[in-house]
Parts: C-alpha cells; sequence; structure tokens
C-alpha cells in the first residue's frame, strides 16, 4: 500500500512541476502573454523559491530538485510577461 | 530557528496555491485565453488532484487544504480555456 501511496505523490509532483514546460515552450513560440496574469508568475514564482530555501534547509532532495525545475520555467514564463505584457 | 523554517514553507505554499487567483480573475474579466497552455492547465490540475488525494490517504490537512483550494483555481482558469480556446 505505501508504494501506491507514493507513486501518487511522485505522479503529482511530476505532473505539477513538468506542466509549466508546454506554457513555457507555448509563450516562447508565440509570445502572446497578454492573457497571462503578471500577479499570478510574480507570486508563483517567489513562492517556488520559497520551497526551493524551505527544500535546502530541510535538506529533502525531491523538494529541491522539484522546486529547480518549476522555478526556472516559471521564471521563463514571467520574463516574457514582463518583456512582451 | 525551528519557527522561521515553518513560516518559509507557509508564506511558499500560501504564495504558490493564491496564486493563481489573480490568474482566474484576470481570465473570468477578460476571456482572453489564448496565451493559456490547455496541455498546462490539464496537466496542473491533474496533479494538483493527485496531491488531493495524496493529502486525504496521509490525512495531511495543510496538504488538503492548499491542493482544494488551488484544484478549484486551476479548475475554472482550465474551464474557461476549453469554452474560450
Amino acid at each position: 500500500m505505501e508504494n501506491i501511496i507514493d507513486t501518487i505523490g511522485y505522479c503529482a509532483a511530476l505532473l505539477t512541476t513538468l506542466s509549466f514546460l508546454p506554457q513555457a515552450i507555448k509563450t516562447i513560440k508565440t509570445k502572446d502573454t497578454s492573457g497571462i496574469s503578471l500577479i499570478m508568475y510574480s507570486m508563483f514564482t517567489l513562492g517556488v523559491f520559497g520551497w526551493l530555501v524551505y527544500g535546502f534547509i530541510k535538506n529533502d532532495i525531491p523538494l529541491i530538485m522539484a522546486n529547480l525545475v518549476t522555478l526556472s520555467l516559471a521564471g521563463i514564463i514571467l520574463r516574457l510577461k514582463i518583456k512582451y505584457k
């Protein structure tokens, strides 16, 4: 049973982390950022940075890895939103 | 020291959870979803649902509360994206 629970956790982490990849690719290709909320990506990027700091302090490798990926993807989208308003 | 670490965790959770609120409000107001990735919000909503199931199994109240909020906000954005393509 423990294995199934861990698998659900890993799948959830993988999905929520990698979900920002298609958005980053779409935004890089289309430069269409009008519908994207600057406040959302500012708050989200700050929050993910917070999770990264939290992961480092707790020495939690999965938390560090997941949030490093999400931070770079969300950071790309945030920069494009600022650049193309 | 433990308090500071917990505070960082709570702030990170609050920011990443509530960050979807400004995006939901913007999308409801503008109906502008062209720049939003359908694949992202499909993956993200499924992932957040996974975290919710994980939270229920582990009986982890903060995880359940945070992901209930995020699931409803991300669900609104996903429905609007499907409706307004």
